[in-house]
């Protein structure tokens, strides 16, 4: 399981006055964290604080770099931010985000290429989210085909299937574990598949319960791993439990504590 | 999700205890607690208790039917004990099991049609549990072709596709979720997939986290139902949480409560 850290936000309290106040220790007590907990990457996104979205960009990345050498997940949609943020990273990068309109594409797989980053791709055109997987396939083989075109190795791209928040898009479940089942077939070897998990439980109740569940079902589905909280311990031992039956993982008695382990 | 309470089964000390010394109290809190935490049916198994199997199996059923009229789930390989204790059941009872060999569905489908029971048969035969979802697809054709033939009503027939535990049978939580897959679209309406969770971590740990992982992939591949522990409460949310994503269940914020509390 592929876990990119949601944490380091500018949409979270904590983190947004980090930002603001230029307080480097609540950014980096919250990458540290992520980190114990099992995080593989850090999205960086500088949310809604105060000030210049570029420069507050390139103190969080600064910020970040100073504890930890793990890839950072570029989330901005200003490709000026973007552009200029890759460039500060050390570790290769994952750009976050595409859509999969063609004139994105043209832009955002060339930015991967010459940094040497990953891209995450959305299934979102100019029409917004598909309501069902059939839109969502047709995009993420305009995604690949753009990957190809472009000489992204496909290893290197993330396509995102786009979860809904389920108490008002029903429906969008079981489209997304649709859309993951039939997208595995279309490369070999595929390109990876991750979701922004949190978003299927916005503004419902049982937040952690319905990600970690939704997590579990994902994965079955075909998912590679999540833009999440890896400080909740439920749902990393739900995703770690989920690889363990797909056979992804080997079993024994302490499986929890050897994956996280082992990283 | 159709819940059968596992716990009334003499392979449990309480419970084998109850039966050996014909304490009535033992096994009647046992139901009620299942009752209490949502269990749809009981199953009623007299395990390892001393003494004959027939007649514990009787005394368990009077004694189960003084505190609920929920339909048991008559758990025996002895066809003579079964017969038996289908005739002292006051509600439809659920036969549990056949297995799918032709011998013995010709045995127990008319079984379960002269007495208006239910039918779980098992995808197991002679040569005992297969290692693929194919040779399970092929029994299960031979469950419904059967079922049709004697005449029992589809939705009386449970189709249980046998899970192994996962720590020396790694492949097979994959093989009985493809299963699901391809026999739901066997017959329209298709017969309703249970399984015996807890079998899945026989021996492990981490049982209820594993149990409650596996539910939810599988729920999610078609599984109706188990024959599982419905007081084990996160078991219960992980099930009731999948069959919202999978939009069997309306969204409210106490969706939880609200399914508990519409049985």
């Amino acid at each position: 399981m592929f876990v990119i850290g949601e944490r380091i936000n500018g949409m979270f309290d904590d983190v947004k006055k980090g930002i603001e106040n230029r307080d480097a220790s609540i950014v980096q007590q919250v990458a540290r964290e992520q980190i114990e907990c099992g995080a593989d990457a850090l999205d960086i996104n500088v949310g809604t604080a105060k000030g210049k979205a570029m420069e507050n960009m390139l103190w969080l990345i600064e910020t970040v770099q100073e504890v930890t050498d793990l890839p950072l997940c570029i989330d901005t949609t200003k490709y000026d931010v973007m552009s200029e943020a890759l460039k500060a990273c050390k570790t290769p990068a994952i750009i976050n985000s595409s859509k999969s309109t063609e004139d994105e594409l043209d832009k955002y797989v060339p930015l991967a290429v010459s940094n040497g980053a990953s891209l995450i791709a959305l299934t979102i055109d100019k029409s917004g989210v598909p309501s069902n997987a059939d839109s969502r396939v047709a995009m993420g083989a305009t995604i690949v085909t753009k990957a190809m075109e472009h000489g992204l190795d496909i290893t290197d791209l993330y396509i995102d299937p786009v979860i809904l928040p389920v108490n008002v898009a029903p429906k969008q479940p079981v489209a997304v574990m649709e859309t993951l089942r039939q997208l595995r077939l279309l490369s070999d070897p595929p390109p990876k598949f991750i979701l922004g998990l949190s978003n299927v439980s916005q503004s419902c109740k049982l937040r952690s319960l319905i990600n970690s569940t939704y997590l579990v079902m994902a994965i079955s589905a075909g998912l590679d791993g999540a833009i999440m909280d890896p400080t909740d311990r439920e749902l990393m031992e739900a995703g770690i439990t989920a690889e363990l039956l797909m056979e992804k993982q080997i079993y024994c008695d302490d499986y929890i504590a050897a994956y996280l382990g082992n990283r």
